[in-house]
This record gives C-alpha cells, sequence and structure tokens, in this order.
C-alpha cells in the first residue's frame, strides 16, 4: 500500500505542532517531511534530520527543476518542501507529516492534490490574540503582522480537507490520529492489486 | 453541528456486527439505525429498539410515499430502513449506524449520498467460506447462495469510501472508530455558520 502526505496547518500560535508531537508515538509508519533551507545550521541541527542544508545556488536550480512541492522567502532565507523526500516516502509506504504555514498549504494543494489538508484552528481569533500576546517573545510589530495574517489564514479553512478547533490539546491529538488511520483505509488508497488477488483466493479453483 | 449517517456492509459472516457491537462503548453520540419489518416480534423484541413493527399495508404504503432509504423482500417478510429515523438524527447531530447486505448499502447510495459508506470484507474469499461452514448453521443450500453472493458483493466494494479487511477484530474495531470520528471533522460537515461566528469574534470589534 502506498502512503499519504498529511499537510497540517493553521495560524501561528494555534498550536498545531504540540498536536503533532503528541503524535509521534502514538503512530506507526509516520516520517516528518523535512525542509530545504538556505540559512546556516544552527549549533546541534543536523543535515537531513532537521532541514537539508543547501547553498543558494542549489536552492535556484531546485526551483528551476520544480524539485518543491512549495517554497517561500522568510527573513532573506529561503525555505522550501522537497518533493523528492515526499515522493520517496510515498513510495515506501510512510504517513509523511508536513507541517507548515496556510500560504505553503495552498501552494502543496496546487502540486499534489492527492494529499489530505488538515486546518488547526483556535477556538476564536480572540483566544488567539491572547495566546499570542502572553508568550510575549515578539516585538508588537511582528505581533501585529501575524495577527493580521491569522484573518486571511483563517478566511482559507474551507480550502482544507479537515477542520480541528483545537479547544483541548488531548482531544485534537485524537481527532488528528483518526483523520491519520481513517484516511488510510479509503478504498481508493487501500484497495491494490495485491490485496484484491488476495482476496479474491479461493474463487477462481473451484 | 448535523450528524451523519454511516453504512456499515459486506457479505454476511465478515464480522461486521461484533466490530460494531465493540464499538458501542467507544464513542459518543451514537445511535443505531432501526430498521421497519413486516413480520411479527418475537418474544422480547420491543417495537422501536429491535425493529419498527408495521402491518404489510402500512409498509407498501411507506414504499409509495419514498419513505425508505432502501427495502427488501426476504423470507416473505418486508424489511426497510426508514428515512425519518435516520433524517430526524441527523438534525440531532448523532452518528448514525446502519448495518446492512450490500445489496442495500447500494440502493442507500442512490438516495442519500450524504452518508459514509464503510465495507468490511474477509481477510481472503476462502478464510470466508472456512468460516461460514464452521458456523454449521445453516443448509447446505443456503450456505452455497451465501457464498455465491459474497462474490457478487466483493465485486462491489469499489463503490464504498472506505475498506477494512477484518484480519483482527482489535484493530478492525480501532479503524473503524477512527474512520467514524474522522469523517466527524470533515471541514464540509463541521464548518457551521456557528463555527464561523465564534472563530471571527474579536474581528471584527477592532
Amino acid at each position: 500500500m502506498k502512503g499519504t502526505l498529511f499537510v497540517v496547518s493553521g495560524p501561528s500560535g494555534v498550536g498545531k505542532t504540540s498536536i503533532i508531537n503528541s503524535l509521534i508515538n502514538k503512530l506507526d509508519n509516520v516520517v516528518f517531511s523535512v525542509s530545504c533551507t538556505t540559512r546556516a545550521p544552527r549549533p546541534g541541527e543536523v543535515d537531513g534530520v532537521d532541514y537539508f542544508f543547501v547553498s543558494k545556488e542549489k536552492f535556484m536550480k531546485m526551483i528551476e527543476n520544480s524539485e518543491f512541492l512549495e517554497w517561500a522567502e522568510v527573513h532573506g532565507n529561503l525555505y522550501g518542501t522537497p518533493k523528492k523526500f515526499v515522493l520517496e516516502n510515498i513510495e515506501k509506504g510512510k504517513r509523511i507529516i508536513l507541517d507548515i504555514d496556510v500560504q505553503g498549504a495552498l501552494q502543496v494543494k496546487k502540486n499534489f492534490d492527492d494529499a489530505v489538508f488538515i486546518f488547526v484552528a483556535p477556538p476564536s481569533y480572540e483566544v488567539l490574540r491572547e495566546r499570542l500576546l502572553k508568550r510575549g517573545t515578539e516585538k508588537t510589530e511582528a505581533l501585529l503582522k501575524r495577527l493580521e495574517n491569522a484573518k486571511w489564514e483563517l478566511s482559507k479553512m474551507i480550502e482544507f480537507n479537515y477542520l480541528i478547533v483545537n479547544d483541548d490539546l488531548e482531544k485534537s491529538v485524537l481527532v488528528m490520529k483518526s483523520i491519520i488511520i481513517g484516511e488510510s483505509y479509503k478504498t481508493t488508497r487501500i484497495l491494490t492489486e495485491e490485496l484484491i488477488k488476495n482476496l479474491f483466493k479461493g474463487v477462481s479453483d473451484r
């Protein structure tokens, strides 16, 4: 059976990374998509695990060759999701999880419609604003930009297959786990030639 | 949020009823679809719980008025799935489970495409044959007819949204539970006006 790409997205501060991290020990056969970046590795970061670290020239070449499912420039550095990693793991039958912003997710949708798109929303915009304010790690300007972005992002949730309102981490983890397991049993995904052959064993030889 | 109809089907002997019965205590908000029948109640059977017991005249009238999602004659008695029960429980936000043969499921699909269709298959036709033979509760003729039916039924699995190969009851229960929870979080099902209003609270009043 082939694997599936799960694209998990939503406004920043919504808690999607916490949900995903809680999933690791609760699901088999899961890998996380590793992004490419042109920024320098930070201490402790491992090439191929945290990121694929590439030169700007290499990255531009990869864009030219359509090697990304999506890419973007953030603070002068380039970030992208390599197609090859995703396709190889789909062949291996893995469930690949891609944790990405909404704009990136919509780009992936254009290039790879067979993926499953999951939107994580806050209970309300108000709650999101409070969460981001409490974090207190950002300058006012960056924070306001994030909040402005969130409005646009929330308006895009209709483009996603599933919607999880994250009002309770434990519930959200259970729901995301259920979505991932359930999707693996879609007839279109599971019905391989091999399965059909096994199933009809005993029919032809009567 | 509105409810959803889950139609669970597959050849007889495949174990779908065992899976469903194990679900009862593992899911909230679940009801089982109650069928109409013209056969007489057996001792202990309760009207409205086991079946809705109706006269043949009433049943024929209900067919005329398109009050069934599907109906069939079995051994001279009429059986049918009443639309009203399903629609009322969808309004109440329930997850309605309908345990039904493949032909009935395909009839439901024609009348109610918004339902979720789950096919439970045996690991192989051979295993199914052995299971039915071991049961030993039937005459040879009935058994042969059941096995002949099973071939046709297996050929229809492609019409279903999900496919569970029942090679391990515990796994099958987990998968069916996941499908039911996951489907409840489809954006098209969960995104109500009320949810949108709550979500954007705090946006308009800035």
